[in-house]
Order: structure tokens, then sequence, then C-alpha cells
């Protein structure tokens, strides 16, 4: 059985060690078997990997890459929530976030970045209801930001 | 006992097919007797019906028509999770974004365009928190697009 | 012991009376043990009290004020949920919207001004996992929106 590290890195992803919370906030809550994510903004290793606007400065493509490091970013903060088990979590929603121009239209298609790590990552557990949203500005100048809600078993 | 199918249709509103998702994602996740649901925009028969912006291009009562779409095709989706039997539901969350000018206020009337469909629609079950957004930019180019949570019994 | 009113009184904050809700919503919704908020600005007594831009007109400081009076009308509404017996109460998830300038990064270090609240509020239960977005447009022209989830025991 392949882990999810192992499976993340088939793709050459790799799961990142969890950001501290970017403010006065908590990386994740619990109530029950319902588990909060904060949001995740594209950073890694402390650094804004895309700061640009999908549309004007950044491709489609580009837009995708950074909501995979937001993805990578919600699974790096969900083994603190699941003592890194992650057989026990199932992915249940996403919301995205991602800074554009007024006339773009394919935020989905941005966010499938992120939707396809959850998958490659969790399998049919990875599977969730979502939301895109365009974005005027994001935290830290960010390109994308996401926040989930899983459940724990 | 009208069905909701009947009330809708008592207000010329029409249940929709469900919209098949425009993206890697579910059109709901169950968590217990919670439902998590997909954001909806205001397309009709795989057509957008509304993509101009409001307090610009559009006015009011077109966000809040744009906005009653966006609830039908949550309703329709909502039918998944229940079987069609929505008497098992009731409404707990909304969120919805309205694409609009900076100084436009009035996100929440354009909303009411939505609730009022869920009242319609579940009555007294129907009822729901909600959060009103304005938007620079929306998938597909959409008006309005809206999330909710729902609770099934 | 003192109560939520006395700590927040001896850093200069009132709690003040629930808002209605601006529409056909309501100001909570229930689901066994979790409690959905409504989206609540910055408006003390029926007036708005922030409505510029952060990062032009409005300073971060500013920001935080509005913050604030968002999270303390979020207390105020969560007592009809809690009777007021605010130890029963316990925050999970926080999201805010902050009308800002497109480059403007600083969306975290505004909402802290509510998180602050939650902390000074509830001790460790106001704890919780949160989400920053920039707005281009708010309900009422608002310069801070924010929406809350909540766990009830």
């Amino acid at each position: 059985m392949t882990t999810l590290a192992e499976r993340l890195r088939s793709r050459g992803l790799t799961l990142p060690k969890p950001t501290p919370p970017n403010g006065t906030y908590e990386p994740f809550t619990r109530s029950g078997s319902i588990i909060f994510m904060a949001g995740t903004t594209c950073v890694r290793d402390g650094e804004l990997q895309y700061s640009g606007t999908v549309g004007a400065d950044l491709s489609v493509e580009d837009g995708q890459n950074a909501a995979a490091i937001c993805a990578l970013n919600l699974l790096a903060n969900l083994s603190l929530a699941c003592d890194g088990e992650y057989d026990r979590v199932r992915a249940l929603k996403m919301n995205g976030f991602v800074k554009c121009l007024p006339d773009f239209t394919e935020q989905p298609r941005v966010l499938d970045g992120a939707s396809e790590v959850f998958l490659l990552a969790l399998g049919d557990r990875g599977r969730h209801a979502r939301a895109a949203v365009g974005a005027y500005a994001l935290p830290r100048g960010a390109t994308v930001e996401i926040e989930a809600i899983f459940e724990i078993g």
C-alpha cells in the first residue's frame, strides 16, 4: 500500500511541512467528525510561489500550479488533525479564490489543480464539493487561496 | 399537499435538471446529517443567463433573477442528495457572490432573490443564515454564484 | 468569574444588541451542535462605522477596528443561539472579507482585529480556523464583513 507522500511523489509533488498560521488563528479546528481548515496560500518554504493575476501576467496553468501548492499546504495542515493517518480523513468541501482579471471565467479550471491533488492524495476519499470565486486581492499577494472542510473517522 | 415543483410553478419558476459540475468536483458531499453543496451559477439548460455587472449594465432586479436561478440549481443538485424527498432537508447556510461595481452596496437585496426561492420551495425549512459578498469575477462570467449547506433528516 | 461583557469592557469594547438581518435570512441556524452565523458588517447602532478601502483611505488599524466591530456583532447574534450562556459555545471558523486595494496583502492582520475579540471574549474556546480574502465590494459599503461557525455544547 502506497502512502500519501509516495502517491504525491509519483507526480513530482512533495508534501510540505505545515505552514505556520499567518495571524491569530489555528491551522484547523475540529467539531465531532468535521474538521474546518484555515485558508492556505501558494507559499512553499515560507516563500510565495505565485503572486500575479491569472488572465494578465499568469496563465491558467500557472494558476493550477498555484492551486496545487495550496492543496498540498492543506494536506500538510490536515496531518496535524489526523496525526498523519490520512486513511482516516475524507474531503468534504473546497472553497477557492483566484486572483484574476474581471473578465476571467476559468476559475474552476484553475482550482482543478487543487482538486486533482486531493484526488491523487486521497483517492475516492478526496472527492469534494467546491466553490470557485474570482478574487480582487488575497493575503501576501497570493494568486490563489483555498480553504477546505474534511471529515475524520 | 403540494410538491416543491408545484410551489415553484405557482410563481412561474421551474425546477431544472441538475447541472453537471464545471470541473473536478462533486455537486454535493454529505457528512452525517450535513450536506455541503457545490457553488452554482446562473446557468439554465447549459447557457449562462446573466453575465453583466450589477450596478453597471444590470439592475438589482436582474441580479435577483440571476440569484433565483442559482437557488433553483442548488435545489436541483439537492435532489441528488435527498432522492427528491425535499421534506427530509432543511437549509442551513447560503453564501452568495454578486458581480458588481465597487461602490455597489445592495448585495443582500440581490441575494434575497435566492433566499426567497428557498423559502418558497421549502417553507420554514428553507430559512437559513447567509453571507453576501461582492465579487470581482465569477466562473463562466456569471453575475451571481451561490453555495449552500443543508441538513438532511 | 468575569462575564463576557466584563472581559470586553476591560478593553473598552461593548457587546452590542443583535443587529437585525439585512434581508430575507436568519442571524444563525443550528444543526446538532454546529451553529452557522450569518455574515456581519462593521455596523454599530444601525450606522456603518467604516466604509472606506484599506490601503487607500483607511489604514490597517482602521480595518482592525472595523473587524472588531464585526466580531462583536457576531458575538451579539451568538447570544440568540446560546441564550447568553457563552460558556456553552466554542468558535470553529471565521471567514473575513476586507475591502482593499488589489495590491493590499495584509488582510490577515486586519482580521486579527476580529480574532482577538473572539479570544478576549471566549478565551481558549475562542480559538478558530480562519480564511481572509480581499473584497471588491461589500454590503452597505462596509469595509469588513465576517461570517463564522461555532459549536454549542
